[in-house]
């Protein structure tokens, strides 16, 4: 047995049993050691953005983390884009990078980078296995530190000599649960009197109060207060649909997020954070809330949230109300040109229930809630950090983790282009995703934007910047380049029915949507 | 004219007229800026690892930086493989990287991350633009910083509220050229008496050192002592083929490499490091060069090497000496089934004068040179930090500076997945390309790695990592779906004709070379 080998164990026997990985040689008797444990279920990205956004969406989905596989500096630098999205959705993950062997670091081979320095950023735990007799005490430090709630990203840096020196395994059992630390009862009684001062109140919400037994919850304590129950502007995963409340986000248009909070005198956060701009722009503040809101928060991290829901729930009293629950109904659908809207209203019509919606749509799905609140129930899944080339990625891991429900990826052509590896891992998995391209053929975001810098038309050089023509991407050859069944819609009836049939068989296809 | 302004006319007033580009919203003034300045070429990459990695392949053909621009953090760790390998090919590159207006920090908005962080391991120069009155004096910093010999990595933050905010221009003209200091004349007569030791002597060689006329001196003061003259394993450019020296690269493979220094007793160093195993192997040493070996380095960093090879030809005494320049030959064409060497031998037919060829070709690229040295005269590219993912970035830069030479690119298909998006920017700026991807359907160094680690035969889990079949990847479709002509060979009379007519004609195009 080698440290690799302790590496593995000590994963499976923490429940940690899908590994998503693009090794290289300093990697290679971690892969031999991964060789030895059928039960670990490993799962090839053809670039490392593919391989942490998979790991994002499956502890999404899963609850759990999932292992990385990652080659030296480069490896996870390719990778760090998604573990910024991951962090941001609190998604627990254990980065395994490899580095030299400790006693070659010296020589400054080729590949010899600061990995430390390239790690930090995005890990709330990082540690450095130098020995085969610490990985696993290191291992288990990075299990722990990833479960902590909201979920934390851990990377440990797994040196080739750790990994190939042989070493006892002395795990005493499986590491002990995080435990929550109970929200003070004075808060929540804080928060209570605050919802019934008869101020205008928002409660925003994210993480676990996003699902439907807490948003249950919360309607009922909006409903019982008079305040407003809204998401954050981007979530990790929100349930939602007929049955369920009917939640809206906070904007992401700085002016209509504006408009939304003109008038709050108080803001509730439940996990969530006092909204700012996504961005600065010259002239208009950073901050959404008026300047004489309060804000309180419910819970602090490393509280119990749902417990604090539920006690929140009881202070105000709300036993004698019922949520109130969105109505199975969609908006008719239109015809003719393909629109973001008609889009949005074929997946009302169309999506199974429980499909699991991984939203990379980016300027193109800004209306997507309005017409699918009472579409079947679904998770839906957000980019959170806003570095774009998650959502196949996402789709792909959310996949993994839920084989037997459907996934449906509504992704920019943009940011698509990114990680368009992710469609080969769909196929090589047989994953049951559908992939649709909003295909504008531009970062119409970012003409938006330049609208917003008063710089008038754009020029030779901003349209060379901002357009994605010339040539156009032929979204259905470069899926079947991967092995993706694909095809094009440019009528909102085509694609009404491309969608009706991509929901009824199993399996990847994409969409190449032509708006 | 705002703080954007300013960085772009400092930029073009230093002949830094090329800008790989893939903006955010952070950086729109900036873009509006480029677009009051049609003087710069603004190149979109689809992915910031291709932005990169042309900024790499243009400075190594142009002696001269181009600029990048990459949006935050994240944009920027996805360019960092690709910055990693230039630093090790020392290019230089001046990196423009938005952040958010300064008062916005604070506000840990979702796109926040510590670009710092991120960006020390890849630069030699790491300033930040807080303000639009300081946003000259760093650029022209980073300017003088990246033109230091060996060429360097800067990396300029500039904050949105610098782009946007009103200043004066008050440049005072160009940047002044890096001043190269004389190399120790004392160091040069250590060099020439070791040289006519009799010692068993290799020079070992890189940069500079491997472009025509040096190698030409280089070659004499060889031939004068008996020396071997080699090139560093992994090179940024190396002159080479018919009329100029034969050389070859230290080998990659460690006991070759070992083999190849067994009874070197002396290293004269031009450049080049003194060479050490790429990675570590259990019972290998890290270092290749015998214990008893001594070590000369002819320059130091900062010093004038093409002086100082002039210098050590005069103090040899090489005058009466001719170079022993390669013959224009070529081995003769095999039929049949389609492998590397066969692929070596058509591109020593068919490939023009002048060409330059781009290798990320990995395992299947090895024997190369044997068969090439007698071909029409051309410049070599390697990937020199071993960060995969550069091959189709560095002929897309490399066609940008050179616009009338043919590009050929060496590409393995595991390492061409990783920024494939290239092949895009390559049909958008109707580039001279010609890529070859060597089709072997697998990562085949990784298998021959995990050989070396006495793994046995690969089972599951490592064959699921390590090899890429099923689906297999099509690269014809992959090429059309960016708008790249493409063409599978599957014989080695098929890809020579495939070859030779795609070296005739303009433009780019991909042949899927499946060995």
């Amino acid at each position: 047995m080698n440290g690799a080998d302790i590496l593995c164990n000590t994963l499976l026997e923490n429940d940690i049993d899908v590994c998503f990985a693009n090794p290289g040689t300093s990697e290679m008797h971690f892969v031999a050691a991964l060789d030895r444990q059928p039960r670990m279920r490993c799962v090839l990205g053809l670039f490392e953005g593919v391989v942490t956004g998979a790991a994002d969406g499956y502890a999404r989905m899963a609850d759990k983390p999932a292992a990385t596989l990652l080659h030296l500096g480069p490896g996870l630098a390719n990778g760090i884009a998604n573990l910024h999205n991951a962090r941001r959705a609190g998604s627990p993950i254990v980065n395994i990078v490899g580095d030299h062997a400790t006693y070659h670091l010296q020589y400054d081979a080729p590949l010899t980078s600061d990995i430390d320095s390239l790690a930090r950023p995005v890990s709330h735990w990082l540690g450095r296995a130098t020995s085969a007799d610490t990985v696993g005490r290191q291992t288990r430090e990075a299990i722990a530190a990833a479960r902590q709630m909201p979920g934390q990203i851990a990377t440990l840096i797994l040196h080739a000599d750790a990994a190939w020196s042989p070493a006892e395994d002395i795990s005493s059992g499986p590491v002990p649960p995080a435990i929550l630390r109970t929200a003070d009862a004075e808060r929540v009684r804080e928060v209570s009197s605050a919802l019934k001062s008869g101020r205008k109140t928002t409660i925003i919400a994210t993480g676990l109060a996003l699902r439907e037994r807490q948003l249950d919850t919360l309607d009922r304590i909006a409903a019982a207060t008079g305040a407003r129950l809204m998401a954050q502007q981007a979530n990790g995963r929100m349930q939602r649909g007929a049955g369920r409340p009917s939640v809206d986000r906070v904007p992401y248009v700085i002016q209509q997020a504006l408009d939304a909070f003109a008038d709050t005198e108080q803001v509730i956060l439940i996990g969530a954070r006092a909204p700012v701009g996504f961005f600065a722009y010259p002239g208009k503040p950073s901050q959404m809330l008026p300047q004489s809101c309060s804000v309180i928060e419910l819970v602090a991290p490393g509280e119990d949230m749902i417990a604090a829901i539920d006690a929140l729930g009881q202070e105000v009293g709300i036993s004698h109300l019922q949520a109130r629950l969105g109505e199975r109904k969609r908006p008719d659908m239109p015809g003719g040109k393909l629109t973001p809207e008609a889009i949005a209203i074929a997946l009302a019509h169309h999506m199974p229930a429980n499909a699991i919606v991984c939203d990379e749509s980016v300027s193109s799905g800004r209306d997507f809630f309005r017409s699918t609140h009472g579409a079947e129930p679904h998770d839906f899944l957000q980019l959170t950090g806003g570095a774009i080339g998650l959502g196949l990625p996402l789709a792909t891991g959310a996949s993994i983790a839920c084989p037997d429900r459907k996934v449906i990826t509504l992704q920019a052509d943009g940011s698509g282009m990114y990680t368009v590896q992710a469609l080969w891992t769909q196929a090589r998995e047989a994953l049951d995703v559908v992939t649709i391209i909003f295909a504008n053929r531009r970062y119409q975001i970012l003409h938006k934007e330049l609208e917003n810098v008063g710089a008038g038309q754009p020029g030779e050089n901003a349209r060379r910047m901002l357009d994605l023509d010339n040539p156009e991407l032929n979204w259905v050859a470069l899926a079947s380049g991967m092995g993706v069944e694909a095809a094009r819609a440019e009528t909102a009836e085509g694609f009404a029915d491309l969608l009706a049939a991509a929901c009824k068989r199993k399996g990847p296809f994409l969409i190449e949507a032509v708006i």
